[in-house]
């Protein structure tokens, strides 16, 4: 490798706790000679206190911190193609204020990091940026990916539940695609589970997977149905703020909506996950 | 609290690079007065050698280690009920074993530990099995969860790449349910994606998620068809016998099988995970 390679660390910080840091990720900060803060919607400053606080405790030489505003994003898109085209459109904004960041504050040979919440992999674009950053070609560095814990995971210890059940799929999903993921009505098995697909669309015929909902604005588990479902919701999972809901939705669904509303009124902002779980069951009980 | 209450720390440990603990995973570590260390298929020797040399390295005081060989499981069982219920009986005679353990290896007011590979909310049955103990209440304890690096997230980490593709769904499945989830074919996208469910099954009924297969002993991916399937592949991930291969999965299929083959007939084992994608491009090029 040449030394005049920039390096790019791409580092999962966890989901808010500072024990969800890795190892890997406490080695990764004290290799970093540039920090990029990018900063994120209402929750920023929560999120750059964090990251800087991060930072602070692990850092042993010299560094340097460059924040960069994110730009506005159109959520008033609907649909599919029109949320996909407005989140493409951002995402080429960002990118376009990356890539000067890049050139500009990061001298090659010297590594950079971007914080990422979570993990790196999943519901978070620092990566997609970077692959666009580097097919236009226009500066030259290498990327290094250091897991992390996510709110899926941390959702899951704090519930101390797991996130499938035996021998069957778990479905990570954003909120505006749960509906096909856990159909409302109980609703018959369909295929044996061994069978081919139908190549008329994926799915999880048996609808018997567990499903984890991501970046939901609207509280679409309101809309779920069943006696025998079973939410486990968190909300600011790890921090001190921690929120954790869980019991036959049917039951909880109201209080969740409640402490949901009152949180966000008093943060100015949620970041909210939660698992729900076909059980067959219509009793109180462990799943 | 109680102090003659017995607590239970499930410690996620990564997925096989000592850089993938996690602070709380080591303060955890530090805590644990007996290590229970359960051992596991053709793989025990060298996961529970990855086990001692993580506590060897972040102990600090005294501790006890107790091994326990697990139970011999039927593999032969076909079927969905079948294959859960050879699970559910092997479950059993564990939990067993564990019980007993529990009881007379740990006094009142200690820590025990059990680590975990990867995640324990991902395909790990230490969570059910200590549910199932708990319900018999014959032995008081608490459970504290410690999340981990899962071979998922260690997976997309190595290959640089996200788990899931903007505003769409992953799926994380054992490999008997791949076909449902990844359907052959190239088949038109059925359901606008927000539309309610059929009440008929669930389904990822676009069919454009990403599907991570764990557990897949019978080369599943080999089944798969389409000129636009993206394939990124890994074994023993994390740890100093690494392999990946990624590309266009019609390119790189044999290549997987050869060396899949190779690494089993040398280690005796064999743990892989992959991400499939279809990608709608047939060029190579980053997804």
């Amino acid at each position: 490798m040449s030394t005049e390679q920039r390096h790019l660390l791409v580092i999962g910080i966890g989901a808010g706790d500072p024990d969800h840091l890795t190892l890997g990720a406490v080695r990764a900060i004290r290799r970093t000679d540039v920090f990029f803060l990018i900063g994120k919607g209402p929750a920023k400053s929560s999120l750059t206190d964090f990251r800087r606080s991060v930072i602070d405790e692990h850092t042993d030489g010299p560094y340097r911190v460059v924040e960069l505003d994110d730009p506005p994003r159109d959520r008033s898109a609907a649909g599919r193609e029109a949320y996909t085209a407005a989140v493409h459109d951002w995402r080429t904004r960002r990118a376009d204020a990356c890539e000067r960041l890049i050139r500009d504050e990061l001298a090659p040979g010297q590594s950079g990091a971007f914080l990422v919440w979570g993990d790196p992999a999943l519901y978070d674009g620092t990566l997609s940026m970077l692959d666009e950053i580097a097919a236009r070609g226009t500066v030259g560095f290498d990327v290094e990916v250091v897991p992390g814990i996510s709110s899926v995971s941390a959702l899951a210890a704090r519930h101390r539940t797991s996130l499938n059940q035996v021998g069957r799929p778990v479905h990570i999903t954003p909120a505006r695609r749960l509906a096909e993921l856990f159909p409302t009505g109980e609703g018959d098995a369909v295929g044996d589970g061994a069978g081919e697909g139908t190549g008329s669309g994926g799915g999880d015929r048996q609808g018997d997977g567990d499903v984890v909902v991501m970046l939901d604005a609207h509280e679409s588990f309101t809309r779920i149905e069943g006696d025998d479902v079973w939410i486990y919701w968190g909300a600011y999972i790890g921090t001190p703020d921690e929120l954790l809901v869980s019991g036959r939705l049917a039951d909880v669904a109201d209080r969740i909506r409640q402490v949901r509303a009152e949180a966000r009124a008093r943060h100015g902002w949620i970041m909210d996950t939660y698992l729900l779980r076909r059980t067959g069951r219509t009793e109180d009980g462990r799943a």
